[in-house]
């Protein structure tokens, strides 16, 4: 049994479970400074989304000698949020729900490519605003084209057999895949990023956001995007980010999207959370979604189950099956 | 060698390909008055697309005694802007380019299907007002749940396609399908309209304006649909019109908005256009487009070509291949 924290909230159905199993679950969201002051030490689990960002510093204070935290759960896939060394170090597993959101992301990642090809957000707003705008929002189609994908893990797979089902060919950059999984899935696996950013005219994101994949994203690579199509059309460049902020360098595609580089850009994800100030989302070409990849009632049903099960694999002393420090057992 | 009037546009290239030909062009628009008073009758043929009405009275003011008119093209499918019997009687040849934006149009509706599960309309238009709205806007899967297609013709079926690779299952109600197409592609043929409506969450229009289709989608029928998913979801109601303004009645559309029985509803396609003082637009689970369906640069190019080659077929003595009253032959 087991005391556990529910900082970012969770699906009910999955606090139910782990009450009935016995645990102790308490939800509340602590600032950074209740964390910093040792607010989780009294816990033996923590499970958070992006919004607690686990520190070395909350971390020493919630563990050891400090308190008894020994699991912090990720419910969702990035763990940019929480100090990965230093959970190693003070003995604490580190879990995520990595497959459960998989599907959600790649619907909206399908999403914000036709809307930015077809020039969805526009047309409703330029409508709202009482203008028939028709003759100025021709669109191209994604069919025949050619799609970058940056990362290809489980959710890039999945926009991938989406995006083929639709008429793309896909081109991908990942140092970690192994080739066949890229020839299985009908995918062109390069060496060189910046050959999948001058073959493609549109590039979706989904890698993790790490210190090598920090703008990642630059002006430079933007310039190289060839702006029409394999199949002739002068279609633009277009760039979509569902995976994590920072990867993308906001100036430089804002700038890109001024000077025509890039036709239309879609992010889900930004440098900066809640973003409200940022120059780039009244850009004409430019839409936006406030970090909703996973935000499905089905995601969020998944992680509430993967979570709730692995909760409950680790206190009944079975090393969870998405931990991401094994090494500490 | 014939004398064309294009009066609603078209592709460059197949204006110049004309020309070429030998045939004479002359790009103009003419309101109604003037077609009314027989500013076609010097013409052999004319392309329209559908801002140009053939009513009865411009047809007879074209042809026959009154003028030369012998064909009608219409660029692109829907041939509800011609008044077809009084094409016929008088012996003048009506086309259209069925396949050319085929593909344009299942894009589209895709588009449409996924801003309508995942708000992605509503996350750019709260973006730009200065809100994170990431806890309002949790959206639903497609994958999972039941697509109802009105109308299973080349666009429905390139939906159909696209929609099962996302984890669709397809129903559909056309009674002029044969039962093996249907079948061939997956989807389920149902003998009544109001079967589809009880039993799919979300809804496509994929057939043309009749008497017989008008109205077709109503308030009766919107009530009728199941709001909660295959797969036990609550993902609500939602209603996608790509095919043509009238076959969804927009009072009935709204009131189903503001009561909460459909979730979301997006229209290409308005019983009015230009819609500019249509209360439904304003609706915040509505989104809209200015009728762009066919407005890729692909779908202008194939329908160019192939108006192109069934007007040169025409001059030549020929049968164009896409005729749809073939009896004047």
């Amino acid at each position: 049994m087991g005391r556990i924290a529910v900082t970012d909230g969770m699906d009910e159905i999955a606090v139910k479970y782990l009450e009935e199993m016995g645990h102790e679950v308490v939800l509340q969201h602590y600032s950074a400074e209740e964390l910093a002051a040792g607010a989780l030490s009294t816990f033996d689990a923590v499970v958070i989304r992006s919004a607690t960002k686990m520190t070395g510093e909350v971390i020493h204070n919630s563990s050891g000698r400090n308190g008894q935290l020994k699991l912090i759960g990720r419910a969702g896939v990035g763990i940019d949020n929480i100090d990965l060394p230093a959970s190693t170090s003070s003995r604490i597993a580190v879990c995520n729900t990595p497959g459960a959101s998989t599907h959600a992301v790649v619907e909206l990642t399908i999403g914000h490519l036709l809307a930015c090809a077809r020039h969805i957000t526009t047309g409703d707003r330029t409508l709202r605003a009482g203008e028939w705008a028709k003759k100025q929002l021709r669109g191209t189609e994604l069919s025949g084209k050619r799609l970058g994908l940056i990362g290809f893990g489980r959710i890039a797979q999945g926009v991938g057999q989406a995006a083929r089902a639709l008429g793309m060919t896909l081109h991908t950059y990942d140092p970690y895949l192994p080739a066949e999984v890229a020839a299985d899935q009908h995918c062109q696996l390069h060496d060189e990023i910046d050959e999948v950013f001058r073959l493609c005219t549109h590039i979706s994101i989904h890698c993790n956001l790490t210190e090598e994949t920090h703008h990642l994203v630059n002006a430079k690579r933007l310039e190289m995007m060839p702006g029409i199509g394999i199949d002739g059309v002068p279609c633009g460049n277009h760039i979509v980010n569902c995976a994590r902020g920072g990867i993308v360098d906001e100036v430089a595609l804002l700038k890109a999207l001024e000077s025509g580089i890039i036709a239309s850009a879609a992010l889900d994800v930004f440098e900066k959370e809640p973003t409200l100030d940022n120059p780039i989302i009244h850009h004409r070409n430019f839409h936006g979604t406030p970090h909703i990849g996973a935000a499905t009632i089905e995601a969020q049903t998944r992680i509430g189950e993967e979570m709730a099960a692995l909760l409950n694999d680790f206190f009944d002393g079975k090393k969870p099956k998405s931990i991401i420090n094994p090494e500490i057992f």
